[in-house]
């Protein structure tokens, strides 16, 4: 965040929200408990609340609340379940937040196909409830219950990504409102396409900056056979990542990698009453036909034995496998347990897999330095992780702390040849991180993108990247 | 192609090829013989040459000579290895045709992350030599022995798709020259990123009209312990169809699941003096383990014989499957042959797989009542086919009858929600199909982004979207 982001609240013109009012009704609300909401978000930054709440309940409806801001020139701020962790959604110029979460329905699932299409407000476990029973399931799941139109705005991923890809991965088409108030399909619903500038993947991860996304077509996967999953600890940071990488040469397809290290395996012996060796740990799955995951059960541990691997346990029938898993799905609440009442600045560095566990080491050390407890753990297979900077909210110190160690790992990270963000996205907070690790001449591209589509800057302004308001 | 892009060639400004001959020497010819075969592509479209050809050698001098031509208002044309077949290539209104064909050197082999950095110059051939003893292998196979940058700017991608994704899924990163002649990395080189606007997969399919692609980043997969392959006929395509669409459900990982028509067996068996039964045929390949392999050609045989499939044959050994695929590599040339002194206006529609049997049953009616013949053949595990409608090159009426046929399978695709191109691109033979099967809206984007990065239209004018020249 710098001076230019916080430069103006722009106010809302009079005669505005009397315009949006005569087709919302009470679905446009300034109530300031609302707003307050729709300002907030997962992240430690400070709330910024929009000067109103718009709740659209139709792709034509966005349409027009759009068109209505742009000819305002107000900006429009897009929300769904407020899950981003970054400030996307902070309404830094004021404008009005246009809520999709009440487009929750479920518009098609085609099961030859293997797609499904929803309006942005489906959360990914409602569409998986919708799935319940077909032999199908969408894939990506980032930690919270995000809305799929959230999901593609962020490029979000998760921790099965290392073997069904990423949201961008799974993307089929999007639905969007331009900045002018239009609606446009970017693709049709082929597997493939070469057909044009690929406006899919360009909106996705533009962070509502270029346009409002209103309804996803998604790839489904069928259920796997069977699964398995395994857990064990290392000596090191460096033999549990040697162990994924050797899978994933070997062509072992691992559904989950997760490595969590020792202080967060701290965290969760503490939260769970378990007594699991304090030490980098890996959390594995893999999936298939019954032979196939014994099979790859057997390739792993045979792997992980080599590296040091020990107490290497493995599951095949469900509740086993609840049983061994449950707690890594209490890593992040165990984590902000260590430290009770603390807040958390969460990074989210991806390297090239060669450079991770130099990548790790380093930023285990600053950390160290910093004097801040900070449980690590992330997503190995794709060279991903998080550090969970706990903090005292009301320590000054503390903050700068934190900001300090987020940005040299952002540094770090693009010195090892990789991102700042790896699922998050940028929002508020990685906007000044982007020219170190891209170059000024691509973020100049993506400046004239934003400008070409969004020539006055009533998108998510102030985001991604700088813009002169006009 | 309308009017609009055969409206001006712009002659070459004096003292252009001199600024250009001073850096480049005698790689700058205006040789015509030379100039001509950098205006040929695949397709069946007349040849138009460009006014001169830069063989460039590194990415700071293909800077240079787009810096030189935008200087001089001069069209600068991107060029592979030449085997487009849309007429990308096609210097419509003159210029400079860049040949990136001497840049040719695999920059990085990153064994542990599984990804290669090669010049654009580098072929898919070419690449996997450099790989041979690896362990590891890429993917994307067109027909052609196209160079990287090219099937990078094309968004090819061919027979195995449907197991290890298009060019588009197998990008990380693309080093690329602006139109202001900038150089601009578009990603680092983890494995998923969400720093910012995705200018890997905007550029990726722009087929050189917003930037020159110089270096490229793809992903690696380990070769398969085992293959097997596979090879049935069946009573109709809508059969053969549903046991993709099947074996797609099951979640059995096949490799390669190409369908070929009645008339292209027909085809192979002239040229290759086989027997096969002049009936719809898939051949499959699926990979993986020993114990997966065998498997899945169990299940695959299952379903087979389930939807009437006759002759199910299958191999694992490496001479066998040679065998028993070899005419699907020489269907492209066999079904050429059944009209010597042919050429080809070769189709690309891609639909959802739900409805190919019904696309192609629709298309292969419409090809019967135009007269024509056109073996049929294509990637049915992602919905895709190919029509080679063959023509003789002297009679206007089949030239007309054939762009009809290509014509109202580029709608009859957009009905069923697909696309008229799956892999070969826009270029200028597809510009009139777009705005029907996107619509106005999406392609007035896209016209906006072409106009934000190139400005003053030197990169490939006239291609995939109209605008106005400066």
């Amino acid at each position: 965040m710098d001076a230019n982001t916080k430069a103006k609240r722009r106010a809302p013109p009079p005669g505005l929200l009397a315009a949006l009012g005569e087709f919302l009704g009470d679905r446009l609300t300034t109530n300031a408990a609302v707003c307050l909401q729709h300002g907030t978000d997962e992240s430690s930054l400070v709330p910024q609340p929009p000067d109103a709440v718009a709740f659209a309940s139709s792709t034509e409806e966005v349409a027009r609340i759009v068109a209505c801001c742009a000819s305002f020139d107000t900006p429009v701020i897009a929300f769904g379940a407020g899950s981003s962790i970054e400030g996307h959604l902070l309404a830094v110029q004021g404008g009005v937040c246009l809520d999709l979460s009440r487009m929750n329905q479920v518009l098609a699932i085609d099961a030859d196909d293997l797609t499904a299409t929803v309006q942005a407000g489906v959360t990914r476990n409602g569409l998986n409830a919708a799935l319940a029973h077909s032999g199908f399931f969408f894939s990506v799941d980032p930690g919270a219950d995000a809305t799929l139109g959230g999901m593609a705005a962020t490029a979000a991923s998760g921790t099965n990504t290392v073997r069904y890809g990423t949201m961008r991965d799974n993307l089929v088409a999007l639905t969007v409102v331009t900045a002018g108030g239009e609606v446009i399909r970017t693709a049709r619903r082929a597997r493939k396409t070469s057909a044009g500038y690929c406006l899919t993947q360009l909106f996705a991860g533009s962070e509502g900056t270029l346009g409002i996304i209103t309804e996803v077509t998604v790839r489904l996967h069928p259920q796997p056979e069977a699964v398995a999953a395994a857990v064990a600890h290392f000596p090191d940071v460096a033999s549990a990542v040697q162990v994924v990488i050797a899978a994933r040469q070997m062509g072992v397809p691992l559904a989950r990698a997760e490595l969590l290290d020792a202080l967060t395996i701290r965290a969760l012996n503490a939260h769970s009453h378990t007594t699991l060796p304090e030490a980098p740990t890996l959390f594995l799955e893999f999936c298939g036909s019954r032979n196939q995951v014994m099979e790859q059960g057997q390739v792993l541990q045979d792997i992980a034995l080599e590296h040091g691997g020990g107490d290497f346990q493995w599951a095949t029938r469900p509740e086993e496998r609840t049983r061994l898993w449950t707690p890594r799905h209490h890593a992040y609440f165990a984590a902000l347990q260590l430290r009770p009442g603390s807040r958390s600045l969460t990074t989210d560095a991806c390297v090239p897999i060669s450079r991770l566990a130099q990548c790790l080491d380093e930023t285990l050390a600053d950390i160290r330095a910093s004097g801040l407890m900070a449980p690590v753990f992330g997503h190995v297979g794709d060279g991903h992780f998080h550090c969970l900077l706990l903090l005292d909210p009301a320590s000054r110190e503390e903050a700068a702390a934190a900001e300090g160690v987020s940005q040299r790992l952002a540094r770090r990270a693009a010195g090892h040849d990789g991102t700042c963000s790896g699922e998050h996205g940028v929002g508020l907070h990685k906007m000044g991180y982007l020219e170190e690790e891209l170059g000024a001449g691509a973020v100049e591209v993506m400046r004239r993108i934003k400008l070409a589509l969004d020539p006055r800057n009533i998108l998510n302004p102030g985001k991604v990247v700088h813009v002169d308001a006009p």
